[in-house]
């Protein structure tokens, strides 16, 4: 048994007795020099995702015995290669001594065993070395980035990138500067000013060999000296200026397109400057470091431009109080294992590769069961009760989710909503929901604005605001790119707040995020209003399923409650005190018996005076109940019952059913959708508008083609039966499938032939 | 000669001679209807599309008298039809009298014969008929809108909503009413509440038709009596509640389709409340009048909510003052003829239909001239000079584009960018430029927040903020999306604005938007760096041609800079006192000797201190000097030159001959991504990922292959002659084309039978 705990043949094995052993002391000056600036070396980050998928193992194993037997020997949970560009500048996977990087950016492929993936997944790894030219981008750096980006989206699989930097590079053409002379308005007097720099005939030469000019001259003359006047600096080395910037777009290009196609996440382990933050911006999530600031421009810098002292620090700027709460980064960590610990728990959630399948992970927290946790009507609570269930002294109550597998992320900004991840019956789903009670959110004062103060604005629960719609709109997206996660929407607004602040802060731009977002989706979308949750007006209208008819769905809890404007709204316009006052002529005897007699037109004036006075006196004393009837009246238009003829509900689903309802349907429409897509791609049909009629018809043929395959009665319904058949009869769906594409092949054939 | 200047039949025509004449006069009471809310009736918008277009006509008729002669007839230049559903749910066009609509929304096909398309160029226009129910939004007003949303699209050519709304429509089961009962607590005493309503026998079959359910109810009995308690109320009529919730989730999620797919422009001709509100922000372009409010939720019912009289007017939430200065609207206007002659305006710089070119207007400004008008260094100036022209006492200096082609939009909103759209030689193109003068933001004070003040706050110029970086993406989407114009960046950014205030106001996340929406263009993107204007760090990052190499090109006038940092930023790093002293030591030839002296180790120390007091003397006299001299060294690393050695640059174009060289070189750009594509496609080598390696492959195959087919020399560069035989020979690149259409069905063929 070999020390490590591996039985893996090490890297000095069969070589001659005499060479010498590599030590790792040679590396000690760089680490130091990465922890000085509170970061690791970056050739020690891939032991860190080791010991996290370990951690992840032993977290797993312990209360799921029979797992033990997948679980990877200790220390072989994660296995991994550089990656080094070769001579046709194709990035080839190497193994080879740490530390030996010719330029600022490193990558690796890990190869990495999971719970999820006993077999392995693989991802990419790319990192600035901060003490690499202090980890700036030149043109070298963009250019490796760039092909690790390229490589993971080639692949379909994970780019994490480990951020640590200090911008584009920058820099002068030192060897000019010993050569360069300077044309003086009054050579006696050189404080009187210059004209312009210049070369002599041998510097000139010097700098000017052959095709390569590092400096561009014009000829003058003056005063019969023959002068190359310098008119641009080009320089010897490549990362002085512009061309990494023109580097820096690229990547940064790539990175927007990289969100759209694959899972992009970024850990802050260092600060990140310019092109730094950009980056981290553009792969959107992020997992920021406590104390590792995301800025553009330095505090210094700054201050300079401001001309007085306003920054004290880097932190100040782009610091986790600004950067958690203003949404940039999704979360946040105290050091560089808990941060790509957060990663590796991220990366449970999302498919190993672009299409397939999600992960499930095996859960103790079985489908068929309850759930337990009811919120309170009309009582403020913690939605996150509703989703993982609520622990108190009288014990646990299960809550929707698996227990324990809820990941909030976002968690700083726009708390009005809450987002993360979570497990149903060992199904990842993206989850949204909604914070019931006020939450308090705190602008910053503004150090460079003396006259700034910190604002605090109270945020109702219930209801959309800017800024929690943005957070809507940005975790939908973040869902749909690169997790592939199906979406369930715990739906509870009372709508948008139309304020005169909110409209002017562009409410409506953040509302039609969420809209656009909705229509990309491509995975099924459950919205669910809660009991006692409501859904009114606009924001029953940004998430109604026909915004996506192919991915979303909508149920309500029976105790849920929908219309255009809340009961109270209603009366004010439908059912105002007049009707109040004829409903109670119908049901109040007394009163109607009074109302019979002041219409007798015999009474005299006094007579009818004191019948309207008793009138009067009946309607103060009832008109309070026949507001409430009148309330429950519009109420009851509000009804689950209501949606669900309207057709505007697939379902009305009791809560504590949801659970084992929400299980089968989402395996179900996952095992659906995959097959879908498939018979799509074979009769070409595929079309990213997914609210078009032809894909509408499309699918509807396919899913009747599924349901004669199956032969399940109540195809439409029985989501337990049709998911395991869909799972038992892989191969003969295949098999089918392969069918059409030949059918489909012979028909194309036939349309080529006959031409168009 | 006919009355009104056509000799066309008119429609009682053949008729016999009894046949009464429709007078218009019935229509009266509805028109004044509208008139009462602002607006014009919804019949008469078509006469306003009318005269706007008549308008275009006498305007460029006046300058360029040859364009008469294709000039229609006087009242002719538009010919619309009404477009109603058939029995088939079918949109069909008729013609039928004004008014004679059966639900709240009203959709023409027009028919508009303009300066560019003579023969007619088509757009929908849907509108709300604001008589008809208040105009609120049910299920056959939502059906009606998307119908004419799909239309739209299906044809590919723009469709123009009309917004004059009252939201979702609302209501209650007003035959209900009459016959609901209570349950009361106690029977005598009704003002002691009552525990739910209920239908007795004879009112539930009333309402229980057959398979129709008005009222869902559950049988209970008390006191011996059998009751029919509700459960909840469906009723009778379609239109009251969450049906037409799902209707305007339907139309938001078409409009947000439409918006990426055609032209999509939303005049609000009255107020905009709710679903109509979010169908303006949805559709994106926006051109409000003045005294018409796009809202969420009125003034009254905000107050009631708030308890407090806060707001006195819907304008104050959502009048111009709010939404012209929140980008929302991207013009505004004084009056429905107004606002539709900017509509008109707008479509003459739109392809008629998707896909096809740019509409070229004749235009009096030759393309052979030079740019006059140039903008002084350093100081501050309107840009708009430089896009237009400026006229001033001397007379006028013509800009970049055509004299008055320049129309602004979002001129309200962040102010530090200006957009628009101009004519390069009639080519209409996508302009952004930067305000190089400081601008003033006022945030208004929020009414519902005592403690709130009015903020003021400074916006330097030449700097991106939060709102300018999201206003330039808004742009880069909208000349993108439906209007598919090539675009010109006049780039003259020193950064992005990085201090906390900013930092916390997302500027990270704005800023990616602009390279999301660069991403996504598919026309050619000119970025020019025009003299004195300078580009650096992150701002050159986000437009840098990298980002989307197939549309993207950088220029950059001779007197442009551009770098990572400032020169004086630069030199604080890498040419610090120290280096400029050595410099000195070098170049003055007493501070050398001096230093020679200093140096001498038989100094006695009075002299060595007497030496070095001259030393210090000397240098405090000349570091001034050298400093310059040290900026002047950094600054010619940001040359023109520079940019061009290093590849960053495509060429240094003069700002002078900028005009001739862009209007071939976009001609002949245009020119060939319509071939391109039309190859592309037959290759089927599109792809959605423009930075892909294969996409860029292909096209340098097809660039190479039309070089061949051409024979130019210097194909690159010699943009006046490709273009000129391009369109020389048309159809010969046609037929050249459908031959390698032949080509590619032999190869699909073969490998179709290969099979894979």
């Amino acid at each position: 048994h070999s020390i490590g705990g591996t039985n893996r043949i090490g890297s000095m094995h069969l070589m001659p007795v005499s060479s010498p052993y590599p030590t790792k002391n040679w590396l000690q000056p760089k680490r130091y020099k990465a922890h000085l600036m509170g970061t690791q070396y970056v050739y020690d980050f891939p032991e860190l995702f080791r010991q996290a998928v370990e951690n992840a193992w032993s977290k797993i194993v312990k209360t799921q015995p029979g797992l033990n037997d997948s679980k990877p020997a200790q220390g072989e949970c994660i296995e991994y290669n550089e990656l080094v560009l070769d001579d046709h500048d194709k990035l080839t996977e190497v193994s080879r001594e740490p530390g030996t990087n010719t330029c600022g950016m490193v990558g690796w492929v890990i190869n990495a065993r999971t719970p999820e993936y006993p077999k392995g997944r693989k991802f990419v790894v790319v990192a600035n070395d901060i003490t690499y030219k202090i980890g700036s981008f030149g043109p070298k750096e963009d250019h490796f980035f760039n092909k690790c980006t390229e490589l993971a989206r080639s692949l379909g699989i994970p780019r994490i990138y480990l951020s640590a930097n200090s911008g584009a590079r920058l820099g002068l053409a030192e060897e000019l500067i010993p050569h360069f002379k300077v044309a003086w308005n009054d050579e006696s007097k050189p404080d009187s000013g210059f004209k312009y720099l210049y070369l002599d005939d041998e510097a000139k030469k010097r700098f000017e060999d052959g095709a390569s000019r590092d400096v561009i001259t014009e000829t003058v003359t003056e005063d019969g000296e023959k002068r190359h006047k310098i008119v641009a600096i080009v320089g010897a080395e490549d990362g002085l200026g512009v061309e990494c910037l023109r580097g820096s777009g690229l990547i940064a290009g790539a990175t927007s397109r990289a969100y759209n196609d694959i899972f992009t996440v970024t850990l802050i382990t260092c600060r990140s400057i310019g092109i730094g933050a950009y980056l981290v911006r553009l792969g959107q999530r992020a997992v920021q470091i406590e104390g590792q600031p995301i800025i553009l421009t330095g505090a210094g810098a700054l201050n300079n431009l401001l001309g007085r002292e306003v920054y004290t620090s880097n932190l100040q700027l782009g610091g986790t109080q600004i950067m958690y709460r203003n949404g940039v980064s999704h979360m946040t960590a105290n050091d560089d294992f808990a941060g790509v610990s957060k990663i590796v728990d991220w990366l449970s959630f999302v498919p190993a590769q672009r299409n397939l399948p999600v992960p499930i992970t095996p859960s103790t927290d079985s489908w068929d069961r309850e759930v337990i946790y009811t919120p309170p009507n009309k009582q403020p609570h913690d939605v996150r009760w509703l989703i993982g269930g609520k622990q108190d002294e009288d014990g646990f109550q299960p809550g929707l989710f698996d227990k324990d597998s809820f990941v909030e992320t976002l968690g700083g900004w726009a708390r009005t909503v809450v987002v993360g991840r979570a497990r149903l019956g060992g199904i990842p789903m993206g989850v949204i929901a909604v914070e019931t009670r006020t939450v308090e959110n705190v602008t910053p004062a503004d150090p460079a604005n003396p006259d700034s103060v910190e604002q605090v604005t109270n945020e109702a629960g219930g209801v959309w605001y800017p800024n929690s719609a943005f957070k809507t709109a940005q975790a939908i997206n973040d869902f749909n790119h690169g997790e592939q996660l199906p979406l369930m929407i715990l739906a509870n607004w009372r709508g948008f707040s139309g304020g005169q602040r909110d409209m002017y802060n562009e409410v409506l731009k953040y509302g039609s995020y969420i809209v656009d977002a909705l229509v990309q989706f491509q995975q099924p979308i459950f919205v669910y209003i809660p009991p006692f949750g409501e859904l009114r007006g606009g924001s029953w209208v940004v998430v109604d399923p026909t915004i996506n008819p192919v991915a979303m769905e909508m149920y309500a809890d029976v105790e849920a409650r929908a219309g255009v404007l809340e009961p109270e709204g209603i009366i004010g316009i439908k059912y105002k005190k007049e009707k109040q006052l004829e409903t109670m002529a119908r049901l109040d005897s007394t009163y109607a018996a009074l109302k019979k007699e002041a219409s007798d037109k015999n009474l005299s004036q006094e007579q009818l005076e004191n019948v309207k006075a008793r009138m009067t006196e009946r309607e103060k004393q009832l008109l309070p109940i026949y507001t409430q009837i009148s309330i429950q009246f519009a109420d009851l238009h509000d009804r689950a019952g209501r949606m669900k003829a309207k057709g505007t509900i697939r379902e009305a689903i009791e809560w504590k059913n949801a659970r084992r309802f929400f299980y089968w349907r989402v395996r179900r429409r996952l095992n659906e959708e995959y097959i879908i897509k498939r018979m799509a791609a074979v009769e070409k049909t595929q079309n990213t508008d997914s609210g078009s009629a032809a894909t509408l018809d499309a699918r509807k043929q396919y899913l009747r083609l599924l349901a004669a395959w199956s032969g399940i009665s109540n195809f439409d319904r029985n989501d337990r039966d049709v998911a395991t058949w869909y799972e038992d009869n892989a191969t003969t769906i295949t098999a089918k499938v392969e069918q059409m594409k030949a059918d489909s092949v012979s028909r194309e054939m036939a349309s080529l032939l006959t031409g168009d």
